[in-house]
């Protein structure tokens, strides 16, 4: 990591690591470069855009971020929601500026979020929303490239708005496009399946795989010669790039637009920074290393705002790309400052070269690309395991599908929260009596012990909160109207870790409940820091009942 | 309770308890008649609908309800909720209309939630979030009273509104209705703080109290005589109330005023939801009992569906009247049916009375009964606890006020979810070793007890949900770090109750982790449940380790 552990000096970063991580930045760039130019156009955004994206992004990232192996920069399922986002800007303003806006309040809501600390956030996509997300918005990837693919000049981020732009373009399709396009398939598809095996008699498995990593290249380089030789009138070609302009420019203030985009912006920064954040941690786990929350939400943020001052759009880290700078033998940040220089020198080269590739064979790299990441696994697993989440995570991946990614997303986090309160409604509470001749206290259910008709033991297995406080004082008169001879309720908190206000207010309750029958509310071996918190909560104002170090001793005390 | 324990014999509930329900129901009714004119009027609708949704709603409730204190009908707080709603109706639509599809909403959505077993989302909203929203709603409807008790011809449900409202009507107010507005607001607060320690030196405080309680009854029909005397001419009256019709008629069937109104009617049906079942829990608690919570949203989704069809509003159960019926000695649910019947009685005989009632005076009584529950108490006591709770509670408190139920209500729900993220997600795990000489094994922490550096052994101290299982990967990484030597990780399950989609993902994540590091991952003490759970799921199909009975026996096992 450059900007810290280089530090005792450049030279031994130079001897040591610049080689390997120059090694990883080529073998990067070379998938990067149309996969940024095909993820801005699916994004409804002209190629360069993408372009853009992958340079100023990635020096803010190598700056700000913690991980040596994260490739920032365009990404296809945020390429959807842009796309899906853009929809939403008023007339009048470009794609392109409202990307910028776009990209500048991911930016700024990331920032904000690395400020207040919100990095526990990323909890709100539970793992049924994340998978469900990601295979409807694989589906929808794939189907928003089909006109691309075939030549069709309709569009759509959603299978709604795809038929009905289709039907308004009378279903037009351009023969050279659709022929270029389903080749490149095949041609991709053949590569995975045939290749590999097929090298691997003739070299090694490493070198093997190197190639068959190259093979979309190959399909690029060979399109293009195609379409150079032939040069068929109609085909839908990436077009003239403008030359390299890396001037920084405010977006748009204008808030119309900025209240316009907001709710997407929401959504892209909380999927960018959690989809970030799981890759880094999965990477991470690898190398036996651990991820900083808050650093990334920095590094991403200001990713995001270098994407906003210098002509791109939202930026995250691609999974893909990033397994391939951790497998390639990246060693820093320093990476992804090498990429960006790669880029920026493609820019000034390429444009010639890339303004002949056919829009067809771009869709074709993208579709077989996001495709080979669709599994049906997730949703048997799921369902063998728990039914109602199955259910969660099939209804998110189908509203990615039909109705668009912010409703999606914002259904499928209720949903989650939903199911939560359903389990955790009731807090878990115990009748514990003394293991006979020790001070030991066990669960009546699981132990034989003995039990004192006088003083009702319960311990509380968890800790007090909003979720599942609203029934304690219900859960303790059941355990009472089985013992109704009690004139003390003893709870040992042993387990319990925290108690917010709601749960403060459940205690009250519980003890007043207790009072009206006569009975005294006493606690047990509340934990030292719960305990700190009640006290300068003013607890000791009201608590009418007493705080015993050890349950034994609590159970045993005539007063 | 009428339907079921009184089948034993019809003459035996007219003997035991009859009596007393007639009580309990004559009282509550003195104060029924008026709050039900008045919290139809502060809704924006005639003030007959504020009557009719106290007759059939009461049968309903007593029908399919449980609890026999609850005084279902009219409230404040949901008046003030409907007003909002009501202005989100498409033109052309009566308030009157809207008010009867609002109330159908309200009830399908809560014999929905009935159905779906979703009585646990009550917990959605937390104390610091219904505490915050009562304070902000007493200042609104105060507020949204002034007009009325002033003679003004302005109207809103939020300050802003109000203002703009006041400001496009030139300020205007009248004399005698500000005169006997005042003069009622003077009366009402006398005779609370004055009249009843007066009159305790010349009876006894159970009178005196009683007598107390009429005041408001004495202060109407005080103004009553005045206005009937005098006849200001300006002055607003409540008017001749239509003839009683209990025809059933559906609500207007139209898809956009549905539509319009399902977002007001979802937090209504919530609001309802969470405060009935409050009140019914306060008092069951007081009389030892417990509540069902299906039967009481069953109950409150009857009631409002019977609003729907007989020309009232949406209905919930009042605190202030259902502390009456309780204190008054109610014995079951038959006294609703006696409410009921006495407000039609009232419908029938007191209209042309009611019809001289000035709206000033109404107002007062309102202003009066709202602020009478106002307290700072529940703030200074969260500020105390927890900072940032108290600052949830003010910023709902600030939004009622200030922008509307719905968005406050909305973004106290997420503010709570945001705090119970941040404060669960990283799950609680101890590193625990052996109390010599035993088999039991305690936290490091806080016991003396004897490690063993080849395995680590864990305890997981709570359930593993989408909360908190984020991070657990990282938490049993930072503990290894400390303990590189250790072959094994063992985890001792015994406190965890459940683990969802999300938990069962990070366990396989953590043991791929572990295996890359060539450590095992082994799980210890799993509870039945759980077990039975995880394999079904198919966990032993992945699973690599081990699962033993208990910790001690996975601590030695040499395999």
């Amino acid at each position: 990591m450059l900007p810290s552990s280089a530090r005792p000096g450049l030279s031994a970063y130079l001897k040591d690591k610049l080689g390997d991580d120059a090694v990883a930045a080529l073998v990067v760039s070379v998938l990067l470069i149309p996969q940024s130019l095909a993820y801005a156009l699916l994004a409804g955004l002209p190629a360069q855009v993408g372009l853009y994206a992958s340079l100023l992004p990635l020096l803010a990232y190598a700056l700000l971020g913690s991980s040596p192996y994260l490739n920032v920069g365009p990404v296809a399922v945020l390429a959807l929601m842009i796309m899906q986002s853009l929809a939403l800007a008023p007339a009048g303003v470009s794609p392109s500026e409202a990307a910028l806006v776009l990209a500048a309040e991911v930016g700024l809501l990331l920032a904000a979020a690395a400020l207040l600390r919100l990095d526990a956030l990323a909890a709100l996509l539970s793992v049924p929303v994340l998978q469900g997300f990601e295979a409807g918005a694989t589906l929808a990837i794939a189907a928003s490239q089909l006109p691309a693919l075939l030549g069709s000049p309709a569009q759509g981020g959603t299978l709604g708005a795809l038929w009905r732009s289709a039907d308004a373009t009378g279903w037009r399709l351009d023969a050279p496009s659709a022929a270029l396009g389903l080749g490149a398939i095949a041609a991709l598809l053949l590569s995975r399946r045939a290749l590999g095996p097929l090298l691997q008699r003739w070299m090694g498995a490493a070198r093997a795989a190197l190639l068959v990593r190259l093979a979309p290249l190959a399909v690029l380089l060979t399109a293009l010669l195609i379409v150079w030789a032939l040069r068929p009138p109609s085909l839908a070609l990436i077009g003239a790039l403008p030359p390299l302009q890396l001037s920084l420019t405010l977006p748009r203030l204008d808030a119309g637009v900025w209240q316009a985009l907001l709710p997407g912006a929401a959504m892209i920064a909380l999927m960018a920074y959690v989809s970030s954040l799981t890759v880094a941690e999965s990477l991470a786990r690898r190398h036996g290393q651990r991820v900083q929350p808050r650093r990334e939400l920095m590094g991403l943020a200001g990713a995001n705002l270098a994407a906003a001052l210098s002509g791109g759009m939202p930026v995250a880290a691609s999974f893909s790309r990033s397994v391939l700078v951790s497998d390639a033998g990246s060693r820093s940040r320093f990476t992804g400052v090498l990429v960006a220089l790669l880029m920026g020198l493609a820019l000034l080269t390429l444009a010639p070269v890339l303004a002949w590739l056919p829009r067809a064979v771009l869709a074709a790299t993208i579709v077989v690309a996001v495709l080979s990441g669709l599994s049906a696994r997730p949703f048997v697993l799921a369902w063998r395991y728990d039914r109602a989440e199955a259910l969660l995570m099939a209804t998110v991946a189908l509203l990615v599908l039909l109705e668009g990614i912010s409703l999606a997303l914002g259904l499928g986090v209720l949903g989650s929260i939903a199911l939560l309160l359903q389990r955790t409604a009731r807090p878990h509470v115990a009748l514990i009596g003394r293991v006979p001749g020790t001070e030991h206290y066990r669960n009546v259910d699981r132990h034989r012990v003995e039990l004192d008709p006088q003083v009702l033991g319960l311990r509380i297995d968890e800790s007090l909160l909003f979720t599942n406080v609203r029934s304690l004082a219900d859960v303790v008169q059941a355990h009472l109207d089985q013992h109704p001879q009690a004139r003390r309720v003893l709870l040992q908190m042993s387990p319990v870790n925290g108690i917010d206000v709601s749960g403060l207010e459940a205690l009250h309750e519980l003890q007043d409940a207790l009072a009206r029958q006569e009975r005294r509310l006493d606690l047990s071996e509340v934990k030292g820091p719960v305990l700190d918190r009640l006290r300068a909560g003013g607890f000791e104002r009201w608590f009418r009942g007493r705080i015993y170090l050890s349950h034994h001793q609590g159970m045993h005390d005539a007063g």
